[in-house]
């Protein structure tokens, strides 16, 4: 297998309710964005991350729509599913493409279009993430399933509901330094608390929104990379994926992310690094309650101590670890097949120290965690800078 | 890259209208039956080919789903989506995931729950392979886009209504040898000439069906293979997707399948075959006339003459060539993210000499070809008995 590079990263220029732009817009203004910093004029493949373009807006054969409007067919165009983890899961096919030596240039999008339709009719969209026959048709939606994850652990771990509103605080503050975000502005612990209950103890600060955008990077042996692209590099150190079940009641335990777990660790055993090494990472803080289960699934914080990680300012910028300095899910917003890729997009933007204000000082490793449904499954990625 | 077998294969008892299963129970029967017929009892990864599990049955997330129902997460699950082709460019990737050396042994299943929808709002959910904005919204589906592809090939190049019959004829005839066939009857040259219009010139014995299905593969190393399969062991020779516009209107030439072309030429090389190397296929007919254009970008017939080919009896089991032994999607039915999966399992079960009655003598080298809407994409698989 071959090293893996990342040759340029790209966003569409702002995420939010996009009106009055489509699907294939969104992914094609991403996509030629990442090109454009790659420096590149061809790609050889190309994959697109998308939860349900059927549900949000009546359109499948994704790869194939994506290769005609970006102008690269004939080049294969293969869309990838895995729910809210749709982009990380994009990306790890890329990464086995190029590692495989089938394609050297590979272009990894993710995307989607939320807002063509109703409040209701987005939740039941997202509601196909989880199983539906037994838990949406069932009158359960996913700040409920969320919620149930919340008070589990609040109830056996102690964590409070002001830890909670931390994670929130600090992503938003994160976020305000990021121009493509969809909400880039500061909230106080006073605003998450007060703000309108979604689904007890969630409110609606705790939880990420609806959105319109897209990510993108270019992916290719790092050999070749060596030859024309500015440094640092950045090197795939390791992409791991794996799966548990899709229902939330069929787990031993709510406040666990097994899937996480497992993936973190086939992705520490590949890169030969552990939480400790970590310097940066964007993790899946669909709900604030989320972010604080990631970190301990990740072993970046022990085993119910992910509570106190926000409200410490360990994960804050200028903490220990700096976790969704891009704002996260929760600010910088939720389109769900982009999620994946736009965490790649940021820990490569930190790693090539192109951060801007929200630059992380000399980070050298960074990790990103996506996941779909209530961690159904989890994809997590390692990067270096080299 | 390492070579590639397949170790087993399976399909559901039985296409059709499944009333009584569901799309996860389909996909775990094919899963069984191939892990069953492959001797093994754990696999690395696996990949799900589906096209619109969201527009069927609400339901997305399907690697997630369908490990967690086939018991095996926490191994990486992944959903590939290309309209009618998923299948296909699922196990494209399951090629080169085995390829690669990420994985060892990974099930590649394709899987389709049509029935649970009205016959509207199939049709709806099936356009959405094609260019939903330009296409369908403006009025014109899957049988109306194949008729306008039909009469500009009978147009140019004289092909006839009874020559589009005959590929019914033929698919049917061999059909009627496969007990997992939805329609396992022959039909006659009348019986299609005059069964209802559709889509002027394409009458429904000219359509595929709806159809409830699921296929399987696993996948392994050709090495680790030969150390405990059975021989012959089924070989990788190829595998090679190309993309061409969504848009029927935005082709140069209608009559001329571009991405099957490209892909085919790709595949060829990749395998150091060409068509003449052939002694059997199964091919995409997805309406009578897509079997004739195939033939033709395949290089199996010259450009222009495909009509001429069932007609002549060269593609029919004791002609020079068969071509859909399993009956095709015309016969055996289409769920369309199962079909390109279900297209190896025929061919596999041909060069291992276990196709009973429709078997082909002798047949070594085979060939799949699977595509999405009216060509937007195309898969080619090679095989060869070692």
């Amino acid at each position: 297998m071959r090293d893996v590079a990342i040759l340029g990263v790209g966003l569409n220029k702002k995420w939010g309710e996009l009106w009055s732009m489509s699907l294939r817009d969104i992914y094609v203004e991403a996509a030629l964005d990442a090109l454009d910093d790659a420096g590149v004029d061809h790609i050889d493949s190309m994959y697109v991350g998308c939860m349900t373009g059927g549900m949000f807006v009546d359109q499948e054969h994704l790869g194939c729509l994506m290769a005609d409007y970006l102008g690269t067919n004939p080049v294969p165009a293969t869309r990838v599913e895995s729910a809210c983890s749709s982009g990380g899961a994009a990306l790890r096919q890329g990464f086995i493409e190029v590692a495989s030596g089938i394609s050297d240039l590979v272009l990894v999008g993710g995307v989607e279009k939320m807002t063509d339709v109703s409040g209701d009719e987005a939740t039941h969209a997202l509601s196909a993430a989880s199983d539906m026959e037994y838990e949406a048709y069932q009158g359960i939606t996913f700040p409920g399933l969320y919620a149930l994850m919340a008070r589990a652990h609040m109830h056996r771990y102690g964590t409070t509901r002001a830890q909670l509103a931390h994670v929130a605080v600090k992503n938003h503050r994160h976020g305000a330094m990021n121009p493509v975000a969809q909400y880039p502005f500061a909230v106080t612990l006073e605003e998450v608390l007060e703000s309108v209950l979604v689904a007890d103890p969630l409110r609606i600060l705790d939880c990420s929104p609806i959105t319109d955008g897209a990510a993108a990077v270019i992916l290719c042996p790092l050999e070749a990379a060596r030859k024309f692209a500015k440094k640092p590099l950045v090197k795939i150190l390791a992409s791991a994926q794996a799966s548990s079940t899709i229902a939330l009641h069929s787990r031993d335990d709510m406040t666990w992310l097994e899937s996480t777990a497992k993936a973190a660790a086939i992705a520490y055993r590949m890169a030969g690094k552990g939480p400790g090494d970590l310097q940066v990472a964007e993790v899946h803080d669909c709900f604030t309650i989320a972010e604080i289960m990631v970190l301990e699934a990740l072993g970046i914080v022990e085993r119910g101590r992910g509570g106190e990680a926000a409200a410490s300012g360990m994960t804050a910028l200028g903490g220990k670890i700096p976790v969704n300095t891009s704002g996260g899910l929760k600010s910088k917003g939720h389109p769900v097949g982009a999620t994946g890729v736009a965490q790649a997009v940021e820990i490569a933007t930190q790693l090539r120290g192109l951060a801007g204000p929200r630059q992380v000082p000399g980070a050298r490793i960074g990790l990103t965690q996506n996941m779909g449904g209530t961690g159904g499954s989890s994809v997590v990625h390692i990067f270096e800078a080299v």
